[in-house]
């Protein structure tokens, strides 16, 4: 590919040039030690710019209607005046090279406006790797004016943990479906979300999703309150026919103004930014130490032996970091 | 205190010595290097006969009852011909030094029985660590011939994770209370928990406690089923009474059998090791980097840094761990 200096891919992400930001965030996807070393540059120069938008995880079983409800709801917050960035991270991708957003007749109207920002998911490294590109690829988002940023993710492996690790507000995706509604959601995610809605609701079974509803607030009443003083609100419509929209356009105001009343949502934030912090100091020198001569296959043995239940596991652990930080 | 040489230590636990136990633990315990050093010795020689016991992770939040649960409960598994070892697990003790099991009042019936070992929690360290001492520790209690080891929690921090991460049936004592039975119950508990037990039941209480039942029953339903073809039990009865212990006992060998006929019990706990490998691991070079020449303090300021939302916190990271592994 043509290359570009700094500077310019800075300048043009900044003026809204959709070539240059996608070209810089080719960048941060990848692992060229060079390319790294220049999306760091550029990191480092948009940071000023970066943290004005609200970021909205999105999840969903395959099926529940993830893509339309992002093109639909997208096209809404373009409506209402809103620059729109969609995202992806897909855990499924780096297996078999099938990315949630990468199939380009998926979004083909919102992907023509101009004020919105498509990017498929980065497709290779391992889940940590690929969400930390998504965070990076948002901050160039923001850096280059976008206020919303929607970041979409399958409801497998654990990408939603690091999803809601990224994000300002989580929204689950629900279809109704025959027998019992509450099986099949993941461990985990009735804990994280924030405001629920129930797709493809129409006529015919209208009574069915208000059942759901009914299920769901109950499963809801069950959790404990992740966000002080706001009850998970659950939405029925169609994001196809645009029914409901508008709704969850002001259930995300309405959720993002009480953070901020309540001081959470830039507590959040610095939360999640030493959590991220913490967890890439350990990785990295993890990886450094791999990264040493037959670094990795001696990690394995360790690991390996560990499994096998002889062994006391920090005994072990202690016992190779000890080996490898001799030299 | 007097020290013991690591063979006397090792022959004294081994022969039921609760003296050397004690004192084996307080290796383990220790942070002192010479003491580590000597723990290391005495974890590895007693490896091969570690395993055996059933492994019982306790909680409820203070008020619940666990003290008179696991006082009344290990002295009816040794009246089944069982050694019963307690240990804890305490987030609050490194803070305010009053350890859950510290007050010497408590479980004396049991602490008088000849098969029961009860050891107070470790009472200071980062959590992580004192949740590796219980881990040590209960190595050693097993090594000593203890059937069944009981970890107390409180229910509060991050320690019924660490909990559940070391043992093999994690089990939840709940009161019933004043209104709302649910609320309360920590995020994430539910969807850890083996077996319920509803303590403090009697007459007058006896139809409040089966309609928490029904509502506990209810939320179970809504969570993902935690171990295949095991529906959660919740069961009724008072520790204090000795009402439903022998249930309590008995639905525990059922779980246990499950998970052996399932091959999930040993891939538990294989998986576990393989975690605490990999957790230690990363905690250890990172124990062995900070503790370089203004190590902690450096980190600190990085960190800061990070929260501060003007840098990319990975990047913060990267520039911190290249800093420090260039020496």
């Amino acid at each position: 590919m043509k290359t570009f200096s700094t500077s310019e891919l800075i300048d043009g992400l900044r003026s809204g040039d959709k070539r240059m930001l996608a070209k810089a965030i080719t960048l941060v996807e990848s692992k060229k030690p060079e390319h790294r070393d220049q999306a760091e540059e550029i990191l480092k120069a948009i940071m000023p710019f970066t943290g004005n938008s609200i970021r909205i995880g999105i999840t969903g079983v395959p099926g529940a209607g993830k893509s339309t409800f992002i093109e639909n709801f997208g096209k809404f917050a373009i409506k209402a005046g809103k620059k729109v960035a969609v995202l992806a991270i897909d855990p499924s991708s780096s297996l078999n090279k099938g990315s949630i957003l990468g199939d380009k007749t998926r979004m083909e109207e919102l992907a023509r406006e101009k004020n919105a920002f498509i990017r498929p998911s980065p497709t290779s490294g391992f889940l940590g790797g690929i969400a930390n590109a998504t965070f990076e690829s948002m901050l160039l988002c923001e850096a280059a004016g976008y206020d919303y940023i929607l970041i979409e993710t399958v409801g497998v492996g654990q990408s939603e943990v690091l999803v809601s690790d990224i994000t300002d507000v989580f929204l689950f995706l629900k279809i109704i479906g025959g027998g019992d509604e509450l099986q099949g959601i993941k461990r985990g995610v009735m804990e994280m979300v924030d405001l629920i809605f129930i797709n493809k609701v129409e006529k015919s079974n209208l009574q069915h999703a208000k059942n759901t509803k009914v299920e769901l607030l109950r499963a809801l009443h069950f959790m404990p309150e992740k966000e002080k003083n706001w009850k998970v609100p659950v939405l029925l419509g169609s994001a196809l026919e645009n029914v409901g929209l508008e709704e969850v356009y002001e259930k995300i105001q309405e959720f993002i103004a009480l953070k901020t009343a309540n001081f959470s949502f830039l507590a959040t934030r610095k939360k999640q930014a030493e959590k991220r912090f913490e967890y890439w100091v350990k990785e990295l020198i993890l990886q450094k130490t791999k990264s040493r001569k037959d670094g990795e296959t001696v990690y394995d043995l360790h690991k390996k032996k560990a499994s096998e239940l002889e062994v006391n596991p920090s005994s072990e652990a202690k016992l190779f970091v000890d080996q490898l930080l001799k030299n």
